[in-house]
């Protein structure tokens, strides 16, 4: 059994994880869809577009633009695309990509279209055993472990020996990991924390201050339990083993933070770019992104109109940023509910 | 039964609550120490140390220096000195002083000396019964109410119906009011957040980073609710009732992360110039004030001693600032223990 990690994304997060890997002195198989990025990152030692600052040896890297290439040579592979783009990226793979295979999700989305969870998608498009699938979240700005800035990360699997295996890869004096079983709680709780982040960036825009946003953030981690709860209850008898979940730890409520305080975080920024009056459109093309956060208020608009959780937050959310609510009274009205 | 609501104390969170009252048209009776203060408000119409901003309709203002009189024209008497100095503010008062009257504490801190709640202080020295008394808390910066921008106060008391009345004359446009009967659990939340914010700014000044603050957050939050389990079990016997809290709630969660997060806190700040390197003396001098979360870490380590709540955050806390803990060695070993 080998040692042959590969990394599908050239994004921050990407970046970050693949500086984390070299940093313990790991070789990684990197699939850069950019023939361009992978010529200067050979050149340079850097990522051209991300993280910048970050030094490789490329004497560690191999580096490849064709992701059969990059998934055939590993035995690990960490996904860290956008989750809009993870099945154009994966579509030429063939359906046994995987056998054999750990697969870890870096992604902080849900599959754009069916609104799955990455190892759902997986399961389906790949046959992938959830024993073979690994989840790396918690509240990390890449930013942060560029600059060696002491972060924590959960890893989670249903494999507890060997989700500690992985994880112990990843720790280094300015890593920290944390291992649990909560697959997928945490997913979603990568996902709605985004949504959460956007709704603390308009209320930014919109000038509430921080008295007000301490209490929205505040709620925003209530609904967050109750979606899982309503979730789970959906889940009953569907033979998927219930879920265990620490909402006191860093992957549910640290994450939350961190993405609703930080400057680093692009949904709260793309979130007071809304708030303060600019389009989705405008503000897509001035950050030269979309956050995740816009993609998944509508993926969980949608999964809770089949489970109806309580998260008015989060519905308001998608409405400004999908229907045109008008945000002043969208906020008028939360403003009641809060407590 | 009257409507006359006295304030005891002057500084920005006595001054704000002023505010709030005299917005609503509500007339108080107001202790002001300093009989300069009390002239020049009532010639330039604010108080000229704190919230000067706050423009006050001295129509409304009954100003007076001898706080017996102020309790004695008052059937609410709200409690809005810093807690090292309530003792000595009321200790001309005779035992009867608060018989048939309301007392609403604002205090965010245990008495010096006794470590006590501030019911069970006001219970021993003037046997007022917690029926009569109720607390003001949340996440309220007063510079925030002094801009009048939108913000949350949990008022809490034994008898709803009673904490809904008193809410009521505080509710305004930018000022929302949350009741519940949690009297005992909101004060240490108030107490112990303090220590959490002076432990957040003392880890920013050692230049750890968001996605560490994160962390540190979330087991400060978790590390509340294990004191406040560790209390109620030591209380167990003793005939009060048990207290029901909701932790996912703006005088929990939300108190704990303004205090740790905004600019506004002096809690934070006052931790920041400690993690920087100055003493508690040379910060107190340039601050101008010692935050309650100084004498909180001492109060809690001094309670905790008791019942035995595994706290390390609150205890490192209280070792640097009382005992002159090596900073970065404790902030070391805090790290290896967060999840």
């Amino acid at each position: 059994m080998g040692n042959h990690i590969g990394i599908i994304g050239s994004g921050s997060w990407a970046t970050a994880l693949a500086k984390i890997l070299t940093d313990n002195n790991q070789h990684i198989h990197w699939w850069i869809r950019n023939e361009e990025t992978i010529r200067h990152m050979q050149l340079r030692h850097h990522n051209k577009h991300y993280l910048t600052s970050v030094y490789f040896d490329t004497g560690l890297l191999q580096l490849n633009h064709r992701v059969e290439e990059v998934v055939k040579a590993s035995d690990t592979i960490i996904l860290a695309v956008p989750s809009a783009f993870l099945r154009t990226v994966l579509e030429t793979l063939p359906p046994n990509a995987f056998e054999g295979k750990k697969v870890v999700s870096a992604i902080k989305g849900l599959v754009a279209g069916t609104n799955q969870l990455i190892n759902d998608y997986l399961a389906d498009a790949f046959n992938l055993p959830l024993e073979q699938y690994f989840t790396i979240t918690g509240p990390c700005h890449a930013e942060e472990v560029a600059n060696e800035k002491l972060s924590y990360l959960t890893f989670s699997g249903v494999n507890a020996a060997e989700t500690e295996t992985l994880a112990a890869r990843f720790n280094n004096s300015y890593l920290q990991t944390i291992v649990n079983k909560d697959v997928m709680g945490v997913q979603f709780a990568s996902v709605l924390k985004n949504i959460y982040a956007m709704g603390a960036g308009i209320a930014h825009g919109l000038e509430y201050g921080d008295n007000f946003l301490s209490v929205f953030i505040t709620n925003c981690f209530r609904e967050m339990q109750e979606f899982l709860e309503k979730y789970e209850q959906n889940q009953a008898g569907s033979g998927k083993e219930p879920m265990v979940h620490n909402y006191n730890a860093s992957a549910y409520l640290g994450d939350l933070l961190v993405t609703c305080y930080s400057l680093h975080s692009r949904n709260r920024t793309f979130g007071n770019m809304i708030g303060k009056g600019y389009s989705v459109k405008a503000t897509q093309l001035e950050l030269n992104m979309i956050a995740e956060g816009y993609y998944a208020s509508k993926c969980i608009y949608e999964i809770n109109a089949q489970i109806g959780a309580y998260m008015p937050i989060a519905q308001k959310v998608y409405a400004i940023l999908w229907e045109h609510l008008h945000m002043e009274e969208a906020f008028l009205e939360l403003e009641k509910g809060l407590i």
